[in-house]
Formats: C-alpha cells, structure tokens, sequence
C-alpha cells in the first residue's frame, strides 16, 4: 500500500454539513469554524452563493465571509453560476468552487441545464474569476453514480475533467454524491482523471458513506492520485429526510485512521471531536462518528 | 488493487454476535440461522463450549447442534480448552476454532494462563480432536493491540501463528478483538503470517469496526493473503455496556463492497439484511449496517 505522506482533508461541515439542515446561527457557525481552525483544518467550505430561498441554511453567506475574514485558513465558497461567483467574490472569497454534475439527467434536474450547457457557462465563468484574482476547482458530483442515470461511464467523467482543467480549474474533485462507489471504482477513476489532467489540476475525492465504504474509498482515491479528501465533523451531511442514512465520511476517523497510518494530515483528533459534538448539538444529532464515540486507539 | 475472485465470508452472528447479548431462545437461534443459509453462508459460527455460567447466552450449544445436525453449512464451535473440545465433538460438531491471545496479560485475565501456555495446552488438545476427524483452526485474539498491553509486535504474532500452525490448525485468524487495526498494519501483518505459515494453513481476518476501519481493513487482509473475512449481520458483537459502539463489521456491507468490486461471495444482499432485522429484533437493537439503511447501491 502506498500513501502519500501527507494528505489534505478538507472540512465541508459548514456548507455540505449544514446545508440541508435547519438554519443554524451566524454565531453557532462561527464557534464552529473556530473549533475547525483549532482542530489544525487548513481549508474549508464556507458557505454557498445559492438562492437563500432554494437553501436557506446559506442565507447569511455574506455576514459569515465578513465575519471570517483574514482568518488563516483558505475559505472555499460553493458557486454553481457567474452571478454567484460575483457575489463570493464580493464578499471577499478567493477560492471558488464550482460544481456541475457529470450526469446530464441530474445536472438538468439539479442546475437547469445539461452538463455540455454546465461545461460552457463555466468555461466563461471561470475566466472573469481568474481575471480578478480568485482560485478556482471544479467538483463533478454524481460522478460515481447518479439517481437518475444509476452508472455513469468513467470515459465521460474523464472527459469533462479533462474540460474544466483546461479552463482553469486547478483542483478536480471527484464527488460520490449519493454513495455509491466501491474502491475498485474510486481507484480507477482517480487515476484516469489523474493521468487525464496531468500537473493541470490537483485531484480530491469527496465521499459520502452511505453504504459504508467511504473510508475504504478515500484510501483508494489516495493510492490513485489523490491528495485531498473531503470530510465532515460527526458524518455530518446526511439528506434530513432519510433518518440514519450517513452522509459526509466523518473527519474525526478519517483524521484518525491516516495518523494511525502514519499519514500527517496536521489535525488533532480531540479537536475535531470537540468541533464534531459542538456542530452535531446545534442541529440535534448524534455524533455520527466511530472515533466520536469510541474514542482514539491507543491512549 | 489486487483481490481474490472469490471471498469466503463467514457469518458469526450466532456466537460472536449473540455471545454478551442478553441470552435469545434456541428457537429464535434456529430461525437465525436459517435465515443465513437461506441467503448463502457456508460457514457460520454456530456456538462456544465455555462454561454457561460466564457466557449464558451460549448455554444451549448441545442444543443448537443437535438441531442444525445435517444442514449443508459448515458449522463452527468455539472452544477454549480441552474440555470444550470434546463437548463440541460429543455434540456432533466437526469443526473446532481455538482461541488463544497473543497478549499474554490478556490471555491470563481472560484464560488464566500466558500465552506460552495456552499453545502447549493447544497443541496437546489438538492432537485428539484431530485423531478424532475434526478440523481445527486458530483464532489469534488482540493481533493487532490489547486492551492491556496496547501495542502487540507483529513479530510475536507470527511466531504464536507459525507454532499453531505446526501443531495442526488449518486457519489462522487474525482477531482485531477491540477495533484498534488501520489498513497499513493488516496488510503488514497478514502479509508476515501468510509468508510464515505458507500452505499449512489459510488466513483470516476477524475485524470490529469500533473505529469505522473495518472495510478498510478487511480489504487491506484480501489484498495480502487473507482468503476469508468474519463478519455479523447487522454488525451485531458490540459490547452491551458501550452503546453506539461497533461490533462486528456487518456482513452485508461486507457482502455488498465485494459484490460491487466484482469479488464473489455467494451471498444475497437482500436476505442478508433479512436475517439481520431477524437477529437485531432479537436482541432489541436497531441494524447498524449502512446497506441495512440505504439499501444496495444500484437496483
């Protein structure tokens, strides 16, 4: 097995944790991105630019990047268009992060528009970003399966990361959006798109662990060309309407299992339990975590 | 990522699983085990020979074999001792698995005696059960660290292994008995015991999933020599005093993972989870198995 030795695990508490619950506070939020930045997290999903009517858990984007600001660690704000990346960037964000779903059927349901239609309204969205300054990532959602499609075929998947890094994304993540990948799967796709993007575009995996393999997979996507996972504290993100279904890989045994496979990711497991317990009470669930709740291995 | 084509599961809901639970009827036991071979286990264990006093839920073993005598599954009984042996042949069983600890202060709490002296005992038992036709395997206990003792160096595991193996056990386990293994050190570890005991016997890996790793590690045993994972449904095995902690990793998500790699285990997801709603019921636990929750991952 061969690892990197260092590996960046990008917290996504506050935008892919929160988002489908009810509105949490500015200030909650902020105690939490506090503990996060405690914890050792050197990059965030902050927020996202949406429709406060469509996700009303990211309404106070803007007071969040304000209060924020000059905080060190890098801040990623979720945008799907230009008006939404022109409103991050207004509130101060350099570290744009598109998504477009590789599934034509879920990008259409999802975003108004196919993923030819996605590709191009990125393609010129990106460069007025760039222009100004911002760094700018592409995560593809759906790209191991999708609700609508079921299998998606690696080759297109492939092919649209090939696209985006060519406009100017400089990181491609690889997004498991409904849990569904299995290692084999998660391996070879990290290193097609890998091989595809070449030194164009760094590679991260985003997993949910809805059927238990997340872990599992992020280890593959790390032995494939990938250097960055996403995660959240407590397995935060699960759909509020499927009760026990797991959503993001929690970060807390993510963390827990690379230290323990000597892998330095920079983080204090206690830490991240303690952001995991703070973020999990304030939208009224149970730390979804092994380690939150076992406790590390050796004391 | 290089497998097997083929995964031996086996299913130890009703030893493993059941055996710090409040005791369950024989009958519900039956329809348990069943449920088991209705979804394609061919090796289940089936029970323990220790003394009902200590373990009250294994009290009906004499039982629970005469009941299962004749169906097409490989049975396996648990014991501890001489005298356990010849309990489980008397009882008609054919198929013995050992336990020894490779800790030797947990050995001593939990057997009375060091390690050293649990193999002499060892190979003096075996040598009579195996005169007497049975099949006798080695469950190594705390392989990967203890509750006691912490670390375990791998190197007296595979010494402990190698003497067992020589002394006639056909299988080796390698037991994370409280969850504490990451991937790296599996794979190091099966590696080291597959090398060492060569074609006396097959490798396998007992894994809890107390700190989320137990896929993880369960693929990394795969990938180095291991031929068989154990695993409960519904993930049952956790300790009755520490809720919310894992037990056994659930044999569906096992089951499901490997399926999806395209790795055969003969086994039917759906039923699978079937007996796991059976078993859990039972002992008024909800199914702690992701695929239990969400369902397979494609209809």
């Amino acid at each position: 097995m061969t690892f990197p030795r260092s590996v960046l695990l990008r917290d996504v508490s506050l935008r892919d944790g929160l988002q489908d619950e009810a509105p949490v506070s500015t200030e909650v939020k902020l105690a939490l991105f506090e503990a996060l930045v405690a914890a050792g997290i050197r990059e965030l999903e902050l927020t996202s630019f949406v429709r406060p009517d469509r996700v009303p858990a990211m309404a106070d984007a803007d007071a969040l990047c304000a209060a924020t600001d000059g905080a060190d660690v890098i801040r990623w704000g979720l945008v799907l268009n230009r008006r939404g990346a022109e409103r991050a960037l207004a509130a101060g964000l350099t570290h744009l992060q598109y998504v477009i779903s590789v599934s034509d059927t879920h990008s259409r349901h999802n975003a108004g528009a196919g993923t030819d239609d996605a590709i191009a309204a990125f393609e010129a969205a990106a460069v007025p970003a760039i222009d100004a300054g911002a760094t700018v990532e592409m995560t593809l959602s759906t790209a191991f399966g999708c609700p609508y499609e079921q299998r998606i075929d690696p080759a297109r998947v492939v092919d649209v990361a090939r696209r985006v890094a060519a406009a100017g994304a400089t990181s491609i993540g690889l997004a498991d959006t409904i849990g569904v990948a299995v290692p084999t799967e998660v391996a070879a796709l990290t290193q097609a798109v890998a091989d595809a993007v070449g030194d164009d575009a760094s590679i991260g995996a985003h997993l949910h662990d809805t059927r238990g393999l997340a872990i599992a997979n992020g280890l593959a996507a790390l032995e494939h060309g990938a250097t960055r996972l996403d995660a959240a504290v407590g397995g935060l993100g699960g759909c509020p309407f499927a009760p026990g279904a797991s959503g993001n890989v929690a970060i807390e045994d993510l963390a827990h299992g690379l230290d323990g496979m000597g892998i330095d990711t920079g983080l204090s497991i206690d830490r991240l339990v303690d952001a995991a317990r703070l973020a999990c009470d304030a939208v009224g669930r149970p730390v979804a975590s092994a380690v939150g709740i076992a406790g590390p291995r050796f004391a």
